[in-house]
């Protein structure tokens, strides 16, 4: 494989010393104690050891540092905010990559509100980009936990997913535009404000979701959008996903890009949720197997989304599926909605010992792969408990996986691969996707090469290594 | 540059005979007769030559040409609809290229109404899939002049626009999934309905607006969308450029997704097409520099779509800068509107030779454009007529240049590369596109050249020599 490239060297110290030349001895960390926040995950799951941490200041600093590490045969681990899920942002326990944080190319470029684009450098922060658009009377609609810390060269080059993807598209759909270092330093343009441009191959799309293997993301042109003036949130509980999906389906068909959330959670995850975290109190008297958070935003005002919402809760209730529904009357319960569904993973940890998969199938057949992969998850490991939620409408199930009650936690993480194979192997009879939105990075890494079409990692394998032929770009990551 | 590939073959008459048998005699045509409506492209610009055209059955067929192909080194122009602009789906005159027509391979494979998705070979007509969506009460929003001609395959090869891009973006973004023949023959199931996936490389992306250089797209799964339930429909006059800006903005920020349509007329446009063309009276009494044809559509009902582009009409017309405004008060009178809209090309015929240009800038950038490549164009041409119009919400300007009246069409013909040479340096200063939504084939393969970013094209240039290394997919187009 293109990526385990064997002849990858350590760099010298010599060569640290140009690197720092290019950098400033400041922005060059050899200090183990200043390199240790940009070489562990912030899971544990994943540590790196590196020689230097480069933190570059311009374009052409981070150009002159891939010509120095591609002329030397030298591992470049990008890093954002260093909030990623599956370890591609930490270079390999060796110490033979260097680490290109890109935290202080952080400008705004330009912000745009006639175009309604916003152009930033990869190391500004998700929730500045946000802030941005939101001065300019606009909405970067991108949106996920991490958004403090998260910059958006990282998003993009995770093609990362979050919170509003039903309506507005993940990262990739967000990028209209981006500027990228290449394997040997060559700086390619791509910035711009075209709707439609079709002078070529689909560049910013191919290194949108590339998790750093074809080259260095420096900024990017994103898209924005009016302003939501209305909004009305609702929980709902059910009894079957059957209904929940029934629910989305009469949602969707109803209010099209005005559905902008439907989220839906087990009786497990509200049950924890409501039991462990703060300012969580239960919805409804009893939780029910199912419940939804759906969401509807518009243009106009909050009582034409309310009514909105309403008639969807109507129209969908004709054959009572829906057994309870809570509609936010106020900004705080709307909070407190969220809420719920926002602290399922923290609440886990209080259940002890948690698998997990972050998966997707066709929305439609969620209640089908959710039965059969509960089936296999209870034949492996009988008394765990299937904590399923997510992103319906996006088929983005984040498959968790609950100890039994008072196991023991070291012996159920024990079979985390055994089970998680076998619910990949569920997930690969649907037809669906072994990692729908956090990525490959490390963690996937031996999946995805089990699960992917071949043909598909021949092609990804021969575009790596036309991009970056000594294999510099993220080794060990993705393919 | 690898699409010169000087080392391709002409298929000898053994090699043609091994094509025939995986076709079958009846769908390898050599006889120049049957060849003739796969040689000439439908404006008559570009003519070419082959030893055969050959129409497969299946997807196992394809493979199995794609082998003999690249065994033998023989270049290979897909071809669907033939219904592009720039010569791309025929081959070199030389005739060495075999032409693969899809035509054959068109089943539907798979209509998912719960999940919104069609799949459908590349061969299916635009207008076939979209009927298909219709039946099952959705909507395919891909929609174009050539529908009834042109194939998904090949709307999808060259990333079509047409007139729903403002609210559902281009082919690309309306693409899912994609089954895709490599130049060696091995087939890459690509296929499926899922929402996200982060499992590598955006090789759909990639794929698509590819113009049949990186592989040859053997079928697709599309994305299908709630069909509106209510539509309103609007003409209006303005005197300024920067008028249609102000209105268009007003629009977007209001209407969000539910403006379907923001398409803008030049005077002589408006002119042309209402003294020519059957059916189209003149909407008001005189026509004014600027037209805008508008429409707003959505799923609940006409009158409230009325009363969205009323609000909308009524707010930006605080300041007069509508001169004249008419709502559609009928589905004829829409259809009118549509046809002044739609009539510009056939219309311009009447006035002599056109010089036209299919060109994006950002939006708001639309108005300081059309002044300075006027500007050229009367420095080049005095008194010829520019007759720019087209999809203002996407930037994309068909600027159109009509001969000055009673001129020499010949003489003004002689002069199509020099003004078109001039007004792409005008896009060049303002950053935009030399293709906004026909493609690049063969005409406008030399002013790529000149006006993509260098490294761009050295990324395409690698990505084409990983994929084809023999150069053998549509050889002479695009790069």
């Amino acid at each position: 494989m293109a990526a385990d490239a064997p002849h990858l060297n350590t760099p010298s110290d010599a060569l640290i010393r140009q690197f720092e030349s290019v950098v400033g001895a400041a922005n060059c960390l050899t200090d183990p104690f200043e390199q240790a926040p940009h070489l562990k995950e912030w899971r544990d799951r994943y540590t790196g050891a590196t020689k230097a941490v480069l933190k570059p200041k311009s374009v052409d600093e981070v150009s002159r540092i891939m010509q120095l590490a591609n002329d030397h045969r030298v591992g470049v681990v990008a890093q954002g905010g260093n909030t990623g899920l599956v370890g591609g942002q930490i270079p390999r326990p060796e110490g033979a990559d260097v680490v290109l944080s890109l935290e202080r190319l952080s400008k705004c470029r330009a912000l745009d509100p006639d175009n309604q684009t916003l152009t930033v450098e990869a190391g500004c922060k998700l929730a500045t980009a946000q802030a941005f658009a939101n001065e300019a009377g606009l909405l970067f609609p991108l949106s996920m936990a991490s958004e403090g810390s998260a910059t958006i060269g990282g998003n993009i080059a995770t093609n990362a997913g979050g919170l509003n993807v039903l309506a507005y598209g993940t990262a990739r759909a967000l990028t209209l535009g981006l500027e990228v270092v290449l394997a040997d330093g060559t700086i390619w343009n791509g910035l711009g404000s075209l709707k439609k441009d079709n002078t070529g191959y689909a560049l910013k799309e191919l290194f949108a979701g590339s998790e750093g293997t074809l080259g260095i993301i420096t900024a990017a042109t994103l898209k924005l959008y009016p302003k939501p003036a209305g909004q009305a949130t609702a929980m709902v509980a059910l009894n079957t996903l059957q209904d929940v999906a029934h629910l989305f389906r009469a949602a969707s068909m109803r209010l099209g890009p005005e559905l902008t959330a439907f989220e839906f959670m087990c009786q497990h995850a509200v049950d924890f949720t409501t039991e462990h975290m703060p300012q969580t109190p239960p919805v409804f008297e009893q939780s029910l197997p199912w419940t939804v958070l759906i969401e509807v935003s518009n243009l106009t005002s909050d009582d034409q989304a309310l009514q909105s919402l309403s008639e969807v809760l109507m129209v969908s209730d004709t054959e009572r599926r829906l057994v309870a529904t809570a509609i936010a009357t106020s900004s705080n319960q709307r909070q407190a909605f969220w809420k719920v569904r926002e602290g399922i993973s923290e609440a886990q940890k209080f259940e002890g010992g948690s698998i997990k998969h972050d998966v997707s199938v066709a929305p439609a057949a969620i209640p089908d792969f959710i039965a059969a992969a509960n089936q296999v998850v209870e034949d492996l490991c009988p008394g765990a408990r299937p904590c399923p939620f997510g992103h319906f409408g996006d088929g983005n199930v984040h498959y968790n996986i609950s100890q039994p009650s008072g196991a023991d936690t070291g012996e159920f993480l024990d079979q985390w691969q055994t089970v998680q194979d076998a619910v990949h192997d569920v997930v690969a009879k649907f037809d669906g996707s072994i990692s729908a939105e956090h990525g490959i990075g490390v963690m996937k890494r031996e999946t995805l090469a089990r699960h992917k079409d071949p043909a598909a990692l021949t092609i990804m394998r021969r575009i790596k290594s036309s991009l970056d032929p000594n294999g510099i770009l993220n080794p060990g990551k993705l393919l």
